[in-house]
């Protein structure tokens, strides 16, 4: 089957709602934040683990797996789910954001862009058409428009040329899709992709132009990319009034928990971002007080488990003095238990958030939780060193 | 409570014989295979999945704890069960054998050795005494006398000489564990280890020796360090017949599967070896028909599951073509699903053996296991890339 969303609640004092995915591969709850699976993998976790904890959808890069192992490969082990085994919901993104953030060198020009593989410098060429065909190889339930990311900050003029490409793109892909989707039988989910930098206007104009072309869903992308946390919010408000009800949004590469409670509230259903991922990889985790650095000396003899109130498996068996101890011996165990942790971190807080949409009390539970959680001064800063959608 | 040991059942034909041993944190059939946890985690693992593919028992490595995170925040944990989250048997080795492999610089007195720290090149001193001390403030169900471990090739003179030191260092460790017994209370069994190079008459003697002092259990060590595969078997040939009926044998450091069932066959009980958990991180992987480099090209289409045979979670859900992905890619989760299955592996091993010897069919089994089970040269030769009882 192809995508449904329903929108089963909606908060009265904000934008936030509670929406209901159905997929080929089964539900979606939203709000939901899906778990950054780069390389056909969310680092370090199993797909069981990653079960246990609640996670309902996971993203994969088109970028890499196009790379390695390659589509040809993914499709003739029966598509990526297969491959992975991972019989939920999956997202693919277009490839589009790691052109431009990763690979070494890249050239755009109506047809496409020319990048030189980050692995091995050979030259590569992703079109809207490619990217539809190596996505119905790894055969997601949502797939993504090759869209041109704007690097911030970019001037109002090269903000709307590049817009106008991506929403030529965005044609192109749709076509192409159908294509494809009539002689492979696929059912995937094409969402469209928002872009126009921090300009409100670029912003209404490409929602506008990208509603006519009817997707089942749409994205917002080009944020998060290094622009005050402030401007983030105001393209979320731009563009989201001019987006249909029925359809399910996704912010890009977002982000703090903070920063995901404020978009919910501003209409988001559908979060990606490696922050939980990467952090905990570094030895920084997510707890209901904020982040803690558990590789510090300081927790050298600290048995209480990394957050008295997760009942994930890192948190019911083991001290942060264990941990601690993991990372100083580099066992892979570290950034394994380390990581659980935090994407169970991330799934309560999106389940949190959903119920207390369902009962009526978000912006409470919001200022109960806000209170508590201490983030760091680096939230308030743009989040310069994430890679929405994809992590190395 | 203390260690017991009752033996089940003998096989007719060999040495082989199948063993209840009873500690404070429960029960280990025998033949056993501990897996190695150098520096308090199997490396990969998490205790479930160990729990879950059937490890009864883990060994630590009293150097490495010592070291990092400290004997004193294992204590402060409640011991290392508690500190690691493994509520089954662990044996902690002396950290002899370290002290001779790892460390940078050792000087032997009849007091003990001093060593460089290979973390940080610190001057440390393990004495008899020192070493007890250290495990019981880890606290393992079974733990090692300090012992001379001598390299391969020793003449006779040298084994002797070492020999004898090992044998008054084991009356020093049994003095030193039985006056902390008392203060401690701590339910600890110490086996004795028998030394003696490649040399008959020295395994004899020491074997001798050591049993009149009246261990709960004797080990062998000295053993797989180089020296012929042939030597090693009469080693053991030498010592097994001197040693109780009724008490536990464990070979340290061994082994391959085709080297385990052969020491099986002459009366050993218990084995502990990295080859499973280090060969699966370098991407080589042991199987019914014998190790598999899944990371070799060769694999990147092919969808069977490791080992058709295994059930373990790797087999049930994942194709040699993702482990192989996984392993180009970098990805944690390839040595972590690899390690699942290599030991999962010599679980299996483990229990087939036990149960052929129920059943009176252990020759008649190995008969079958081997002819099946292709071990490449490297085993024909001396394991000189293993570590006994520690893994880096």
């Amino acid at each position: 089957m192809k995508l449904s969303f329903d929108v089963m609640a909606s908060d009265r004092r904000t934008a936030a709602r509670n929406g209901r995915m159905l997929t080929g591969h089964g539900e979606v709850l939203t709000p939901a934040f899906m778990p950054v699976g780069t390389q056909g993998t969310v680092k370090t976790l199993s797909p069981r683990e990653l079960k246990e904890i609640g996670a309902q959808t996971i993203l994969g890069n088109t970028y890499h797996l196009y790379l390695r192992p390659g589509p040809e490969v993914v499709r003739t082990a029966g598509g990526l789910h297969r491959f992975i085994s991972w019989n939920r919901p999956i997202l693919t993104d277009s490839g589009g954001y790691q052109v431009f953030s990763l690979a070494d060198l890249n050239r755009i020009t109506e047809e496409g862009v020319t990048f030189q593989s980050h692995l091995d410098g050979s030259y590569q060429i992703f079109t809207p058409e490619g990217t539809m065909e190596i996505q119905h190889d790894l055969g997601a339930d949502i797939i993504m428009c090759f869209d041109e990311c704007t690097p911030y900050p970019c001037s109002h003029q090269a903000a709307r040329t590049s817009m106008g490409r991506t929403l030529r793109w965005a044609r192109r892909c749709r076509q192409r899709h159908r294509e494809l989707e009539e002689s492979d039988g696929h059912d995937q989910a094409l969402f469209g992709i928002v872009q126009g930098s921090t300009y409100a206007d670029l912003r209404r104009e490409c929602a506008d132009t990208l509603v006519e072309m009817d997707f089942p869903g749409y994205a917002l992308g080009g944020l998060s990319v290094g622009e005050p946390k402030t401007a983030m919010f105001e393209m979320i408000e731009a563009a989201v009034p001019r987006l249909p009800e029925h359809k399910p949004r996704y912010l890009m590469g977002v982000g703090f928990p903070q920063d995901i409670i404020a978009a919910v509230a501003r209409g988001i259903d559908l979060f990606d971002c490696v922050l939980p991922t990467r952090n905990a990889r570094n030895g920084s985790v997510f707890t209901s007080e904020g982040p803690l650095v558990v590789k510090n000396a300081v927790y050298a003899r600290d048995f209480r488990p990394l957050d008295p109130d997760c009942d994930c498996y890192t948190c019911r068996n083991f001290s942060r003095a264990y941990l601690r101890h993991l990372f100083q011996a580099g066992e892979i165990l570290a950034p394994r238990l380390a990581t659980l942790h935090s994407v169970a971190f991330y799934m309560r807080l999106m389940r949190e958030i959903r119920q207390s949409i369902a009962e009526g009390r978000f912006e409470s539970w919001s200022r109960v939780f806000l209170e508590r959680y201490h983030q760091e001064q680096e939230s308030e800063q743009s989040e310069l060193t994430t890679i929405p959608g994809g992590e190395q």
